[in-house]
């Protein structure tokens, strides 16, 4: 167990030994009684003491991914103090790792020059992805210390909008013609091999630059040398456009078990490639993101954000949701004097509410998963909505039955429970519709159904809800 | 635009293909009309019509993964003659696609003559993933269709706990010893071809069949061949052991940008090996169970499952659902002499159970996603709730008395805008309580926190809420 491979088998394992020689180097302590000496100084002071420069060492022997976890897992204090140790040409393998909300938090502190200092160890898609984080000024900064070529790259990728193929391809690229044979390629790529990376194939183009094919590194292994490019490349790759969508690429390479694949301008020119890691990452970026989005939260909320700033991220969602309760509040205003009467319905109201958003919200949920999925399109919605409805009205009379009787034994009266049971049906009902039209409409404007389909359904449930049992009570129970 | 592949980059217009030929084939019609007759047998006949011929040719032709995604979205009758359509060489790998829902739903329609058929174009591993589904009589037959080999390979596959990396690795190996040289390595390849299948790597094993490391095939290109293995490999791959978390591997894979990783056994012997394909399989059906769980929809839950499947589905959520309504209405039940003397109650006390909810779902949020990235544990615990509880009492005394202003406006009451107040940053604090241990709770007690923290939560905030708010209505307002 004392290789390195071992420990980055547990991410936890090195965090809890970062936060023992932290510990141990009573940084932390020291920090608490200087408070008045700034941070980056006091920091620059402990680093000769032994247990500093072991967590130092630490630190700069982990793969930028592992360093990136226990920045992640740490309050804002020790997180700095940690970033602060790290070596200059980490620092921007590690930016580029670790989430949105403490990528800027750690870019707020530093200094422009020494962002520019990062930068220089980055390739320019690297910078690119960097770049817009960076203060204004400090993007000049870096673009003046690239060479043209490569600020050229870095700024095609920033023309490309966000969620597009083109902002998340790489521009290390090794070409071939396609009449060339075998052996000549194998001897051009050994002089090439440092801009290979960790390519498995390589892509075959025109003297216009257009793709014409791939050749797998592998059909180099086991082809006759003297055989030509044509012979043995795959003359129908799967390619995509810079426009193309990322989340479709994301599912094509899904779909097809992709490693890389080639990324064309429109003229079919090629100009990048598109890697099955930077799939995986943006895949998660949305994951976390809607996952975030579903429960009102900025998708840059940090766990350890400053008390303040996590308080204002969810003003918004907080204001939305007073709003809606408000709204339905109102509807149980106008009956008061039906409640006055009868008090037992305000007991009773919540149920009714409740039970309507908690169905809709699953009916929702299995609609955006169906539209995320393209399962769901205007040609089977209205079969999807008659299976719901016919659900609501199977599960209304059924559940609505036995809260009904229930309602019945509790106030001995059998019109309440028939009000009941009515109201928990129409109520049923109403979410049907609601949880499969709301998430579809919000897709066909254009935006995503993950973001607001439960405030609406939840508004309408409750509001409705309270309205149908209220409104019936008063026509039938007074 | 007319070559297949263009084709694929949208599974769309290949599902409306599918329709539109469906449609001309007048297949559902002729069923329609034809209700005596078996489905099967009436697809049989039809088979010799023209356009039907046109529909199976374009499904034939299609990759699995395209066929799995047109019959995901087509209803059940339709999605059944579509895969009668299917030739039995391609219905095991796209049974492998489809989701666990649909790959049940087809199954059971199926004899265990035509399961046994299906199976007997797969691989062992492909086999052991198909099996867990299979009735148990038909596991004994295609067991007998395989030779010994393959059938051991099932049967430990099978062995391997769901969820587990053991579970999820590929059998299909290449190794080769450390100390033979590269040209001897080629050589092998040559004859091996077939068995390295999409490999980049091959592994290297001593006579104990112990893992020693791995030999990217790209390195057997760039050195000369008189160089031996040991000279030329990674002596260090990241590799996984049958028994770890598929979880903590998906996550290596993503850490790391692996494309493929040895799997080996308790002694250190390669077993087998674990692909960035089936991580991405695993990831995403992992996701989407979390998604269904988070609503409490079974993870089986298909989209045009049967009407009466469906409405079944959805009861234990809506009888939990009901009892914790059914307890929180008990809450206001106790009250029912205050809500009479003063009925504005009944209606503002939605608005103080729905925003502790509100509020509480977002802490619950970030703890579950600050477990599952392993980034909350006992350590921080206390600084995630203080900071929490912080951020209750801001909100709840700067949104209470947005709130209590606009009760006491509504009600001219100065002291039920008071009462409004409290109540609410009271049942901000609940909430902040209950958002952050409840998941980490569950999460201690080794089940997953996405499924049931919610509906605990609510519970909670609900019934405290209605509690705190007619409680300190009861002792300040009477």
């Amino acid at each position: 167990m004392k290789n390195p491979i071992q420990h980055q088998r547990n991410p936890e394992a090195v965090l809890q030994h970062v936060l023992e020689l932290l510990k141990k180097a009573e940084i932390m302590d020291a920090l608490a009684s200087n408070q008045e000496t700034p941070r980056q100084d006091l920091v620059q002071a402990l680093v000769k003491r032994q247990n500093i420069t072991a967590l130092q060492q630490r630190l700069n022997s982990l793969h930028p991914a592992d360093v990136a976890f226990v920045l992640e897992s740490l309050p804002l204090e020790p997180r700095q103090i940690i970033w602060d140790l790290l070596k200059v040409e980490h620092a921007g393998a590690i930016l580029l790792e670790v989430s949105d909300a403490v990528r800027e938090n750690l870019i707020a502190d530093m200094t422009s020059s020494e962002l520019v200092g990062v930068a220089r160890h980055l390739d320019s898609d690297e910078i690119a992805e960097l770049v817009t984080d960076l203060p204004k000024d400090v993007v000049l900064e870096v673009l003046n210390t690239l060479d043209s070529e490569s600020r050229l790259d870095v700024q095609s990728m920033l023309a490309f909008p966000e969620g597009s193929v083109g902002a998340l391809m790489e521009y290390d690229l090794v070409t071939v013609r396609e009449d060339i044979n075998l052996d000549v390629v194998l001897r051009y790529l050994r002089r090439q091999k440092d801009h290979l990376g960790n390519a498995e194939q390589i892509f075959v183009v025109n003297r216009e630059g257009t793709l014409r094919g791939s050749l797998a590194l592998k059909d180099l292994l086991f082809h006759d040398p003297e055989e030509l490019v044509i012979e043995v490349m795959n003359q129908e790759p799967f390619f995509f456009y810079t426009n193309d969508d990322a989340k479709e690429a994301a599912s094509a390479f899904e779909r097809y078990d992709l490693i890389s694949a080639p990324v064309v301008n429109n003229h079919k020119q090629l100009v990048g490639r598109l890697t099955i890691d930077a799939m995986l990452d943006f895949t998660k970026e949305i994951a976390q993101k809607e996952l975030l989005n579903q429960a009102g939260l900025n998708d840059k909320e940090d766990l350890f954000a400053s008390i303040y700033k996590s308080a204002k991220n969810r003003w918004a969602w907080l204001a939305i949701n007073l709003v809606t309760a408000f709204i339905a509040s109102r509807v149980i205003g106008a009956f008061e004097e039906t409640i006055e009467k009868l008090v037992a319905l305000a007991t009773l109201m919540p149920i009714i509410a409740g039970i309507g958003g908690n169905s809709g919200n699953q009916i929702v949920t299995l609609i955006i998963r169906g539209l995320a999925l393209k399962q769901v399109h205007t040609d089977n919605i209205w079969y999807l909505l008659r299976k719901e409805l016919s659900i609501a009205m199977i599960n209304g009379l059924l559940w609505g039955a036995v809260m009904g009787v229930i309602a019945m034994l509790l106030y001995k009266q059998i019109s309440l429970g028939i009000v009941m049971m009515a109201a928990m049906t129409l109520n049923l009902l109403v979410a049907a519709c609601v949880g499969v039209f709301v998430p579809l409409i919000i897709y066909k404007l254009g935006r995503d159904p993950v973001f607001g389909s439960n405030v609406i359904l939840t508004a309408l449930t409750d509001s409705l809800g309270f309205f149908i049992f209220l409104g019936l009570a008063s026509v039938f129970l007074l």
